[in-house]
């Protein structure tokens, strides 16, 4: 056996016996070990910050573009925002244990189904430093172990974080390898493990497209992942135009670098020309790009173009796709060769309208005369957000800590036998 | 683009299509329809019996062995068999439009999570050409469109009873695209769509271990299976020792070739000698070979010596490998090492014991004083059985019609836009 497959199993094999433990640690025991943790951050920020200015340097050596030098930058308040991030997860009710459905048969078996830890996780992510602990503080809090795999740009901040999470567990005697991070990035090792069905339940992959795609062609392990956002605002003839107006300026230009922003805004030929009109300036004056078809075009000189690949772009930028459509059916089509399943909105008085679309449209989150802003796992009331899933098995759109549990079935008998 | 691709591609389109229908009909047009194939599947029986005879005759001219034949083999009292499930799955709650959680912010947006249906589900499945009928039913009830994928040997009969499904679909108005058979099972075309991520949402295998190994190997869509059932039982020395020969016998014996038979029995050593001996007396009484190690063929003459492969054999026959060990931690140590996750059971009446077994080891079915073979679907109260998972995600243990179903967010606002 060679270093690398020797390293990936030891991981695999680390993982799986730090879940024995964890899958029946009580609670106050893992959230005590949480706020240990977010304690020690704060108390380590100076060092922290020290080993980020390393990655720093060490990126602008690389030439890293500024954006992904920003999404490497760790400061005091981003320092503060993880701790708080920790401490809200620690404060987050127990996913495990739950009990999801129980009864009693005739017979007096009892049959219950509670949830429990997935078991291993690995957590695989780009620049951003901060899912070291973030993806740690979600596993530890639903019993699971994990095993993250972050970016190289990011290794001196990963490695201090992974650090100090593993201090906080030994303080709280947990079994240190519940968190691990892997040390040296190799892509041989990533799918070596991405293979190891025996030990690892679950990949959750965070970053950009083609790391997706990657994960994916080369897991045997289930994979829970995101693709792109590409979310429309169909608004209808019936709809109380004010509203719209307000709803697609926050869609697009609240904060348009997020999945749940608006891409494509899809517009009803009855919609009269004024109110059309109207929608396209509040945009124009948002300092949103417009770029649309000749229908659009004609309405407002603002809009620019939209060449065939418009439809299929999530901008992730003050940028806006503009169609017009024949009624909710036509709207309906374009989502069904557009969409990407993620979050769309229907605009409309009209009942049957509304319906249509609904039955029409088959997205992880469906919004009625409300902005696609709110896909979103805190505003759906789920605390902690694991990550939104453009999939459909297990977990849906914004994923709560229930998406990293699983269940099992408990038969409590009497010396009962199978007739 | 070839032939084989292009054919892939269409029964892609086809099912997505149809799907659109599908997701939007009403419980009482699903199920009429499905009452409609109970009333041709009896009107049809004498054609059915036709069509099996020509796959019997094929078989026997290919060799198959007579295990292979009986399950091709349909009968009149099969057949009604078949229909009886149709019926059944008919009568079971719709598992569509459920509301799984709802609730109302303070700003009045309502946010609720229904159960929708996953949209295309691939099945593939070896001789027994009931899944033909079964798949089709349980995934109309739940509203997706299905690609059933036979086996070569069942050809004729898999072929006679597509058409008469898609007849009953098409007598009610349904896309009969629902439901489609691949008329020429080609291993290149399974594996096209076993990657085509843009149409298919699912592939459920039934059938042998290599069968479900090349699935998982070649799928790039999610995939729900069940591989072995290694289940074991272990009688510790708190166990009620009646209840115990009489849990043991019922696991192995009442029906050895099904999943949830126990293929393995623990003892502690603590139990005293002639409790184990009638244990063991009552299984060689009902014809059961036992395979075991140094300490049980001292205490028994029957026990035969068994192999290190003996603690890995799924038999589903009337074989038992039996071991002694140092108490409940013996026993986890154990199944940690040979488990395969599916069902294990604990007999003791010590609720400390039963706690250390409940939190050691993590399957899907966990049994308390009860035998391994209440972990079905039926004897769950699940009604209709899609089958048993031994996966974690999405769906664990026995499956009910839930686990063809996925979920969407609904968000009702009046104007609302995020702050």
């Amino acid at each position: 056996m060679d270093h690398l497959t020797e390293y990936a199993r030891l991981l695999g094999e680390n993982a799986r016996e730090a879940s024995r433990q964890l899958r029946t640690l009580p609670r106050a025991k893992r959230d005590s070990a949480l706020k240990t943790l977010a304690a020690s951050l704060i108390a380590s920020q100076a060092e922290i910050l020290a080993e980020n200015s390393k990655d720093l340097e060490a990126g602008k050596a690389r030439g890293l573009s500024s954006a992904m030098l920003d999404r490497l930058l760790l400061t005091p308040a981003r320092i503060k925002g993880i701790v708080d991030s920790v401490k809200s997860i620690a404060a987050f009710p127990d996913p495990l244990g739950k009990v999801l459905g129980k009864h009693k048969r005739k017979d007096g078996l009892k049959i219950s189904r509670v949830s429990v830890p997935i078991g291993t996780i690995l957590f695989i992510f780009e620049s951003r430093p901060n899912v070291t602990i973030d993806g740690g503080a979600l596993c530890l809090k639903s019993g699971n172990a994990v095993i993250l795999r972050g970016g190289k740009e990011a290794a001196h901040t990963n490695t201090v974080f992974a650090r100090l999470f593993r201090a906080a567990l030994k303080a709280k005697g947990i079994d240190e390898r519940a968190v691990q991070l892997v040390e040296k990035p190799d892509h041989a090792l990533v799918d070596l493990l991405l293979t190891d069905v025996k030990h690892v339940d679950l990949v959750i992959p965070r970053g950009g497209e083609r790391l997706i795609q990657s994960v994916v062609e080369k897991a045997r392990i289930p994979v829970i992942k995101h693709y792109k956002g590409v979310c429309h605002i169909y608004v209808d003839k019936t709809a109380d135009m004010q509203a719209a107006e307000r709803i697609v300026v926050n869609a697009k230009a609240q904060r348009p670098g997020v999945c749940n922003a608006v891409e494509t805004l899809l517009i009803d030929k009855r919609v009269k020309a004024p109110a059309v009109k109207r929608i396209l300036d509040a945009l124009a004056e948002h300092n949103v790009e417009l770029r649309g078809d000749e229908a659009m075009r004609a309405l407002h000189p603002a809009v620019m173009p939209a060449s065939e690949s418009d439809w299929d772009e999530e901008y992730l930028d003050l940028i806006l796709a503009v169609k017009q459509v024949d009624g909710v059916e036509g709207a309906i089509a374009h989502i069904d060769k557009h969409g990407t399943g993620h979050t769309d909105a229907v605009l409309a008085q009209s009942a049957k309208v509304q319906r249509a679309f609904l039955a029409g449209v088959d997205s992880a989150s469906l919004m009625v005369n409300a902005s696609t802003r709110f896909a979103d796992g805190s505003e759906y009331g789920l605390g902690a957000e694991v990550g939104i899933s453009t999939d459909k098995l297990h977990a849906r759109g914004p994923m709560g800590l229930e998406s990293l549990t699983t269940y099992r079935w408990l038969v409590e008998g009497k010396g009962h036998v199978r007739k």
